[in-house]
């Protein structure tokens, strides 16, 4: 699943370069896009009270974007537990890794107790995991 | 009312100057200081399921700020509706007016009907813009 | 010229309204989408050293935006000086008016001083803004 | 080194706590104050060109924030290289630990080319970090 994305101006900062706290946000972009490609959009967990709630965010810089750039991020299940999962993301400008990073969500409810994910959910993210563990296995073989 | 804020650098655009976006937030930084001290703490509002919904903006800027630099948001009530209040803003650098504006405000419950303003609160800011109006003269005057 | 939107969830507030800042964003985004369809891509100016620095923002919200709405910001030339413009825009959702707004901006170089916009591309303009003018008479007529 | 913070509205979001992403901006925050008090004023780096470019981020949340609460964020050197150096965060409410965090940056110039961090400042924060590691094991002794 790869969102594209250009960079706004509002995205850089005073080195000329994109913020660094901003591609946390273009991840989130790309897992909701994800989710409607891979899974059910997440506005159906809204509805019923459900969140993913972001428990911990890791993100490696290597190049920096700039204003006007034509990236993509790239989004993939990585991890799936049973009130839980994450995502694993990649940036690129034409081609180049910019940056990479992962996500790590609780699925809680409106009063942010953790959730088990509604087994159907689950199911469903679980088939897309194998599906997407051979995809990464081609990538990187 | 001045509120003492500190330029950071996420604030700053590849101008090397703050976005102008983010003006407006400042502006919001300023109106709840406002409230703590010349009303009540918007949370008292917010526990109570009212808020004070932004209906217009409005800002002229003549001088950027920059990274790292020491400003102050200066606020006060410029007009009071049943169900509506509006602020002004001057943000300054070291006496230096750069930027300017207006925020106006509709009071609305959770579900977003417009309410009145609280007969109790409605007096308080009314006493509050009486005195502002009386300032104002002596500063423009 | 009509830019396509997606509400983020990091767009949204504690009131699970886009928050008010964030329109002005959106403006930008649709400034410089509207600059490539109708006139030159922003980054020709920022490659020759001129910028269109904001110097007015108004926004008039009549209804909120929410997580996961699909806007469009349409957006088009409202007035050119010698070295300024005023942009007007108008958020939609399903044909329905939610927000409006006007941005006004000085051309300036890297300095900061004002200049005159380069003639040819202020030809361009004036022929946008006549263009634009028959346009809005259509629609408002 | 201990930043003080006030929840603003627009840190929040639709699930009625703090973005995740706004937590980087918040380590920023306390980065720059960090560097006054232990170290000098991060704009004196800035003014001879040189940059801290961000090449990681990881962040764990625990519990979250909300709009209005007075949280600090806790920073500290953790690691220093030739032309790199790493950050520790926490972020409190209360003395209660709600989300903790590092940052690692590359010391860069104007032309973002990795540079040594100059001899004289590289020794200050060598001491820093001394004396840093002797808190931190009392911290976690």
């Amino acid at each position: 699943m790869r969102t594209p994305h250009r960079v706004a101006f509002f995205d850089t900062d005073a080195m000329r370069i994109v913020h660094h706290a901003n591609y946390v946000r273009w991840f989130e972009l790309a897992r909701i896009e994800w989710m409607d490609t891979h899974h059910v959009p997440y506005q159906r967990y809204v509805e019923q009270g459900l969140h993913f709630a972001t428990t911990r965010v890791e993100v490696d810089y290597t190049k920096p974007a700039r204003f006007d750039d034509r990236v993509s991020i790239v989004a993939w299940l990585a991890a799936l537990g049973g009130a839980s999962l994450a995502m694993d993301y990649r940036v690129e400008r034409a081609g180049e890794q910019l940056v990479s990073g992962r996500t790590e969500h609780a699925c809680i409810d409106d009063e942010g107790r953790v959730r088990r994910i509604p087994r159907e959910r689950r199911e469903m993210l679980k088939s897309v995991l194998a599906a997407a563990g051979d995809e990464n296995s081609l990538r990187t073989g």
